[in-house]
């Protein structure tokens, strides 16, 4: 019973994997998408969300029918319902890659980042893509050093909007006031999708020694 | 056995109610201290988000407690796990209650909303208020028909978007752009909690009828 148990713990995780690899090809091309006016790039994230949305809709049938299977207690109940959290943070982490292609795609042909700002997007579209490979790293092997260490690249994430929101409100910024509001959104976007994965890794933390992410 | 578990329900109900009430008097006050630049009153709402964390964290400790102990399956499981979700949008609603205060204390002594759309941004105001007194009754009473409505007043909040967006982005915005950035921020908060309105509502109407809501 316990072994069928666990087989079936490695296999939502491995559901966990795949939907963190669909995310950070979303989060990837979307970021392309946006700094390269691409539309087909963009229309394929788009597109792409549905496959994400169905994986999570599948894992967590998957998920309750374990739970009304197995009757878990204690931890293990604990790291079911975790499951179902972490995979309503990696739909959401899909959404918001899916708001940046819809940026690119509504500002097509015209590129709806100014040159001014183009460095710090494609700083926040790699500080994104970090952040994911180490949140796999993290669920993949419950590793809880490097489940902290996603807490400090989610600090550098907000630096990079911090950045960004002062370029475009400061004296220098020539562009309209759409492209201002639009770039507004778009590290939003990134900031949020870093914090969903900063919640993914808490939960992991969590699950594995009982206690919080200590406060930096 | 059985009636003590929908005790125990009744009482989950009861602590979604209270949340319910702080979110609505957190959007109510959030949006007054941005209409009218009430520091004392941003700083109310984000300190009492706390509250509301705090509310969410027992009731998911008990909600799961109560899923380790009753063993339930089926319709049951499915409840509790609903109640899970339920909490987190909750909790989520009061975030972004939280971010319209942050914003009016931002601007503080001055008013962070131009004049042209105060008009708007009372409207999404009134209309986050509508939203969340109509998902208590959906919450106590498992109404199905105003689970039906959350979403055409999300409609209407959508609208209330776009109006406000056309209003930032139009020829005649004489305010700076830091302003419009300021109200772009705004009207997604309130879109957001709207959002999360509705996701509580299907989740209701899918407990009771085992059916998603009709798309309209």
């Amino acid at each position: 019973m316990r072994d069928v148990f666990h087989e079936e713990l490695e296999s939502i995780t491995a559901d966990h994997l795949k939907m963190t690899s669909l995310v950070r090809d979303a989060i990837e091309s979307a970021t392309t998408a946006l700094l390269t006016a691409d539309l087909q790039l963009a229309e394929k994230v788009i597109a792409d969300d549905l496959a994400l949305d169905s994986t999570q809709h599948n894992l967590d049938e998957r998920t309750i029918n374990i739970m009304a299977r197995q009757q878990p207690v204690a931890s293990d109940l604990r790291r079911l319902v975790s499951s179902l959290r972490i995979s309503a943070d990696l739909e959401r982490m899909g959404d918001l890659a899916h708001h940046i292609a819809k940026l690119a795609r509504m500002r097509y042909p015209n590129r709806a980042v100014p040159d001014e700002v183009v460095d710090v997007i494609t700083e926040m579209g790699m500080a994104a893509q970090r952040i994911v490979e180490k949140m796999a790293v993290v669920l993949e092997f419950r590793d809880l050093n490097r489940a902290l260490e996603i807490d400090k690249d989610d600090d550098e994430m907000d630096k990079l909007q911090r950045k960004l929101i002062g370029t475009i409100l400061g004296p220098d910024w020539v562009h309209s006031v759409e492209s201002a509001v639009d770039m507004a959104f778009a590290s939003r976007y990134f900031e949020r999708f870093s914090d969903h994965a900063v919640s993914i890794a808490q939960r992991v933390y969590y699950t594995e020694t009982g206690d919080f992410v200590p406060k930096s």
